[in-house]
């Protein structure tokens, strides 16, 4: 198979799926480095190993990095799978550009201010990102009424 | 790249993928709008901001619907990795739209018996969804085999 | 469309999806049959059903599980799409394979360490496959730049 490097679109998307992808694996890894601070552990083999205290729940501010990481994880791969089907479809680069665009920039500032703890920026952030998502689903039902 | 429209396959993958995605932001958006209406908040910054009691965990009817899109991600995540992958390997289109119909039918029962609380349909479809899958592995592993 | 079964790479990822896949859903029905055998139930209507204590959160067995199909979830979805784009952008089949190779193996042992409780296993195998990710998005990165 040729590269698909030089469909705009396909470009557009894998450059998007880099940076959610690094999105994501950064609030992952985040939750770890900041249990570590805290000196808890989940596990028992955990603590046994690197010491800490074992807890039953994670400390608020580890619990706040995973559901900032849960909501990362319920919006991006939706988009993801949707971002590539728009791609193989043969959706419009400019479309994808404006599209992609607007959700990875609403979900990196949704991530900094889920850690920060800022409201309404938070929900204002993750309607974009939401209303990005309804845009691309509404442009794939399009392409799929007129094929 | 042409649009991969005309490929009956990806066509069926394309609608599937539009559905489940609506199933799983569906069941997201459902969980916030259920935690408004019980008038708590996890975020402290969310309940000075938009008020409600803060709590340690979510009340009951929201938990549930978190739990419907737990099971709803930890299901369909895999089986669109695994459509694509059917595609992409030139899967037949009758085989692609008896299993992606089942699973699609089986995932949106078990979204509405989830929140309706009804068993033993919960399980039911559960395991029709966990068949379909199953199936969709065997045919890649048959096309891998023969390919 | 053709299959892409004829590309060593798409073929690489193929079959590493379907084994990363069935990690995944062998982890998500070993957290049901774990849950069986404690004889707990989350939901009312699955105490009332199939009998069982209803408690309001898994026991310790289960939620290991859990936390271990937590942790799959949140570094192979991430892999799978970033994997589907290096194919896509026409990646080689000789790095694929090894980054994959990696990533499966890292992966699978992961699960049986974190199912067993060893530590420092889980830390080595979770670290091996994140290099393998960070290995794959630099391989991408290079591929965007330069096209």
């Amino acid at each position: 198979m040729n590269s698909l490097l030089n469909n705009p679109t396909f470009f557009a998307y894998a450059l998007t799926c880099l940076l959610l992808c690094a999105n994501l694996i950064f609030l992952w890894a985040f939750s770890g480095a900041t249990r570590g601070k805290t000196k808890t552990a989940i596990n028992p083999e955990d603590a046994a190993q690197f010491g800490g205290a074992l807890v039953d729940a994670d400390p608020p501010e580890v619990a706040r990095v995973l559901r900032a990481h849960t909501n990362a994880q319920a919006n991006i791969y939706p988009f993801l799978f949707l971002g590539l089907v728009f791609v193989l479809a043969g959706g419009s680069a400019a479309v994808a550009k404006i599209i992609f665009g607007i959700f990875v920039v609403a979900r990196f500032a949704h991530t900094y201010v889920y850690l920060a703890g800022k409201q309404p920026w938070r929900s204002i952030f993750f309607i974009i990102g939401g209303l990005a998502t309804i845009a691309l689903m509404l442009d794939i039902a399009w392409l799929l009424i007129q094929s």
